[in-house]
């Protein structure tokens, strides 16, 4: 099988509708009225899908998720404030190097590469620590792909009187959450993930009381998100120049995400997507990183065969000629690679991706069931 | 006239080409090394375009311009610099309040609205304050559409040992300038401007000596450009995920500005479209801001009328209704608007702009001549 445009099995960007693309045909005037109707589209449908009226806020903020994460972080911990990360991969630790940065206290709960963070040793973390004034939480980890337990974390932080921020880049818009069950001051998320937008852009939603209280908190002008929402709710305009085709397409992926039936119909396709992929890449012999209990529907790592005909490079590059763009793992006990789940992915698609896998298996003579690289400690996460 | 899509006679976002639009219908894997080639060949040909190679790199910054500005003064002004801001409008205004963020020295030459900072007054400062380690300039303030005397400020700031960074957001593309005759450790850009891509990120030219130094100056981690200049040299991917559909657009843009003659033939399209509108303008009874000598190929302040029935948001409306987006002014001292000559625009687009602007005027009930309201220091200028 060969498309023409090889399918992204990433955790984004992902491949989107040509819809999603086409909206981007137009050139929009970022002052104009036109513009500020959409931005005001945007926000309010994001904070709709929070059940945030009346107490959450979207402040949009231009570049890649990792801006807005870095902005959350600086515009909500203040300076004399101490940020307790629970750790579990990549996004956790970056976390860290943005408050190295910022030069403000942290803590981190590190669970290593793919164990979750689960409420009693949070809850002892912050009974033993009354200097901790935040905690951030990746949502879904996607070095690992684990969906990290969002509701038992926000429970005890919010029985011991922190507030939560919640990095949900790849899980919001796939993962129900709603502010007015699960306690946070901050959600934020990016446009190319499970809405199925372009990249350009991310967005916070953010507890107006919060936000309002962070005046002179933020390190960087770009990145001031009370700034940016001020201006934003005085003027209907983004402070600088937005990424307008971007955000026109975003719009469009709004709509169809709606179409789709919203969060749970999102959900529905891709949990569908995983079980689908799950079964028939363990029937090819694969095994993965997590339990059942901890996948997300949004990526998967695997384990690569442990035959010494494997090489990550030579899978990826047959897989692509066969119209596939996986991507590497980031485990750093075990060879691994992992699988998206989200963007448009259909069965069709994930027949497609498993056929293609076992084809390439044969191309590079390695066995079904060869026995995967599993860690001893993975196998009784 | 009506098209079905506006122009835009703004400074940014602008009218592209449908091709630059249509290169956005394709999703790109950011790891995968078809993307990764793209992002070479932008950086490669800005570096050329420059005539920097040997002594500059091209770092991509995701965002807006103002990121890229904020990026660069954080990695090469170091905590212990001082910087003069030569200010002359909204741009340079905007350094002060970065600077003000990063907490670092500055002091500014300020020339109110429209001024052009000159290489003697420059001089002067920098003889008498040693501690300035670097000079920032606006090269086109489209707060007024002056185009600043680049040359001159570099030739004292190199006599006087300093430092130069040029934020030439609306000018690089259709302004000359080389490193080879122009001193400066940065130059800074942005997709949506001269090169008529589509707006989602900047990138900054920069001496690779002065950003080898810069290690430990950048308040952020998302704006550490010396951190996604050495990522970049390392993987050939960005560090975070860059709006790749932007990027895509970008390189067709690049194409499309090479087949027009580069930077000297756009330069030729813009200086004749700054020239048919200022002419027909003038015929109007329309006065311009600045004197010939300092009017940009760019955008152009033009007075308002001074008829009572002038209402700049019923003129923008009516503009709007009849193809046009225009801009409005930003002069503390008089009213005035502003029209972009950059962009997809041609003799045919300028010729309508002019005919709606006559036809506009005689709906509204203001006579052709009607006396602009002209500021007297502005006749002088």
């Amino acid at each position: 099988m060969k498309t023409e445009q090889p399918y992204l099995l990433t955790p984004g960007p992902i491949t989107t509708t040509q819809s999603v693309k086409q909206a981007m045909l137009q050139d929009w005037g970022s002052w104009d009225a036109d513009f500020r109707a959409m931005t005001a589209r945007l926000c309010q449908r994001l904070v709709e899908l929070i059940d945030g009226e009346g107490s959450h806020v979207c402040v949009p903020m231009q570049g890649s998720g990792t801006f807005a994460v870095e902005a959350t972080l600086a515009t909500l911990v203040p300076k004399e404030g101490k940020l307790l990360i629970l750790m579990n991969g990549a996004y956790g630790q970056r976390m860290g190097k943005i408050m190295d940065y910022l030069g403000r206290d942290y803590v981190a709960l590190d669970k290593g590469d793919y164990a979750p963070p689960r409420a009693d040793e949070v809850e002892a973390m912050l009974a033993a620590d009354p200097a901790i004034t935040h905690v951030a939480l990746v949502h879904c980890e996607t070095s690992s792909g684990i969906l990290n337990p969002v509701e038992e974390i926000a429970e005890v932080v919010a029985r011991q009187g922190r507030r939560l921020i919640i990095d949900s880049m790849s899980a919001f818009g796939a993962v129900a959450i709603s502010a007015k069950e699960v306690a946070f001051d901050a959600l934020i998320s990016s446009a190319n993930k499970c809405f199925e937008g372009v990249p350009g852009f991310g967005f916070v939603l953010i507890r107006q009381s919060a936000l309002e209280a962070s005046k002179g908190n933020a390190h960087s002008l770009s990145m001031d998100l009370l700034d940016q929402w001020q201006y934003l709710a005085k003027t209907g305009q983004w402070r600088y120049t937005p990424p307008t085709h971007v955000v026109a397409a975003f719009l469009q992926a709004l709509k169809e995400h709606a179409e789709e039936g919203g969060i749970a119909g999102r959900h529905a396709r891709y949990q569908r997507n995983q079980q689908r992929l799950v079964a028939g890449m363990r029937q090819l012999g694969f095994e993965t990183l997590l339990s059942d209990e901890w996948l997300s529907p949004i990526i998967i790592t695997f384990f690569s065969p442990g035959h010494d005909s494997f090489d990550f490079q030579t899978f990826y590059d047959r897989m692509k000629a066969r119209g596939f763009i996986i991507y590497p793992g980031k485990l750093t006990e075990a060879e691994s690679f992992r699988l998206g789940c989200i963007g448009q992915l259909y069965d069709e698609q994930i027949d497609a991706v498993l056929e293609a896998v076992a084809a390439v298996l044969e191309e590079m003579g390695i066995p079904d069931g060869a026995p995967a690289h599993v860690l001893e400690a993975a196998a009784s996460a």
